[in-house]
């Protein structure tokens, strides 16, 4: 196989993320309004907060995704089979998120629901790790950056392990990723 | 964390602008014509002119906000963290702008559903003020700028709070912007 | 204002014809097959026949688009107000070209789709030659190629009168600019 | 005609790419759970097991296309006519793989949905050597890579037919070329 442009392989993904995080918007059911008084019409809104929330959670961990995944490619210089690959099992997880954000809008409150959408944000999450292994093995090995890169994977996995006995701890796991990301860091 | 090249921003944004733009024309609902008579199908395209009205003005809106954010993006050198966070924090409300098209052509006439259009107009635009503070902050201030650049937000709140009162005043002042826009500067 | 870059229109350009053209594909609806003998099935897939043959001529007009917005900004050297906004209203067209497919393929055989899609390629057709125009003079004119982009908002126009007495001579007319691109040219 | 720019190809082509693999996942239909316990719950996802299989399946088959077509138009020096159009022709099938997807999706054991999903595969590998052939001839022919283009063509031929007698046949051909494609190469 003859290597792969980096750039190339930036634009395809970019092309994916950019997709994947609007395509989300439009899992947020729009609503329709009967009543013509306003007070009345905001309570037909209320089923649309978890529906709201999980959007705004996704749209994060894209973004979150986004932004390491550039700073991961900007350190390749040559894009081997496996990073190619590796990358494309990372974007097979990542064009799942738009539709495990549809199940948890669609079935709030089910833990299966619940379940498969930290499942998806799991895979997502491990497999960047995988990808991050490949191109740090490529590069020469970082074993902190790698320890980081485990926060994701074991959060998520506790997240889908939760779901089993209470929601309510599985949303809270599945927020801590983000918040961890946003931490001010030395 | 590392400096985001500034050409990987550019392309993911771009490829945000371009899939919500071409999102907004599938928020039309695709007629059933019953009648095989022209002037009869005619009038079975009548419930379709407010989500018409309604798609030529987002269109306008993410084309304006696509031209702001280009000549915005070619002053930036280095691409900060508050930069990167400003820019999805405002393409996040500019995903929402389908969706926000889709719900008032669902339901016209509705002032919930102006307040909720209005209100992601409003959020497009003071994030875009906000990211564009924070790129002249990064670069050397420029004033005048930022004075301009708070007419959509005070005029987005306006028709935010007219929605409750009279729906014909909130759709005056929502077409305010773009008419703006392209006034003749000197 | 300051000048666009060239590099950038492209890029949002080609994201709104990539979105456009794949989209086509989603408006062919997808049969749900009753029978499970394989000669009854074909008879269910019968219904999506102008469907696919719609499918066909919008994909080709968006092809022929791209080939011809392509050639067009090859010679763009810089990027005036004009020819941008110029772009933007051709772009408003191109993003409407799926929901006129999904229109005739909804309604098939009846007069006012017909007449609302050739009304779309006749809006894309002759905002392209504004576009052309708008380049060609701010360049240095070539009046033969003006003509040429003629044949295009001509042929749409007769399509859009001809609906009104005829559906067939309309789809005739409708298949003639695609053709008349494809003719070898000395 | 006036040469077209590889990296503009590149470009367009990229963006249909990533746009028909995200939107795969879309086909996936979101399933409404009833059950509050999660052993029944798991019960209302076994309908959406072949939606799963087909999505993997044809996810594979847009990536492997895609680093077939990155390896292919890093040949090319200049883009002719012919390139152009066989890149339009091949794109218009991989198009397509979103709606052949959700066609199996939908009618899952269907003979004629199968031979659906086989023949817009066969359409894509074939065109995809068409496209091929055009490069390598304006480039200078290699004799052994159009043999190894022909196993696809001839395995989705193959999974054509047999859709006919044996839909488990049918199935076991479509998943040959993605294993053929990972086998180890000398």
């Amino acid at each position: 196989m003859q290597p792969i442009s980096k750039a190339r392989l930036e634009q395809f993904s970019d092309g994916v993320f950019a997709i994947a995080i609007t395509l989300l918007a439009l899992e947020i059911k729009v609503p329709h309004l009967e009543s013509s008084y306003i007070t009345n019409s905001i309570k037909e809104l209320y089923p649309l907060v978890p529906n709201i929330a999980t959007f705004i959670l996704s749209f994060l961990g894209i973004a979150i995704f986004w932004v390491n995944h550039h700073q991961l490619t900007r350190n390749i210089t040559t894009v081997s089979r496996r990073i190619v690959w590796g990358n494309m099992l990372f974007l097979l997880f990542v064009t799942l998120i738009p539709f495990a954000t549809s199940v948890v809008a669609e079935n709030a409150g089910n833990a299966l629901a619940v379940l498969t959408y930290s499942l998806i944000l799991f895979g997502s999450s491990s497999t960047f790790s995988i990808l991050r292994y490949f191109v740090e093995k490529h590069q020469g090995a970082n074993k902190v950056k790698m320890l980081r890169s485990l926060v994701g994977p074991i959060l998520y996995t506790l997240a889908v392990i939760s779901a089993l006995f209470s929601i309510e701890t599985s949303y809270a796991l599945l927020i801590i990723p983000p918040l961890f990301y946003f931490l001010p860091r030395n």
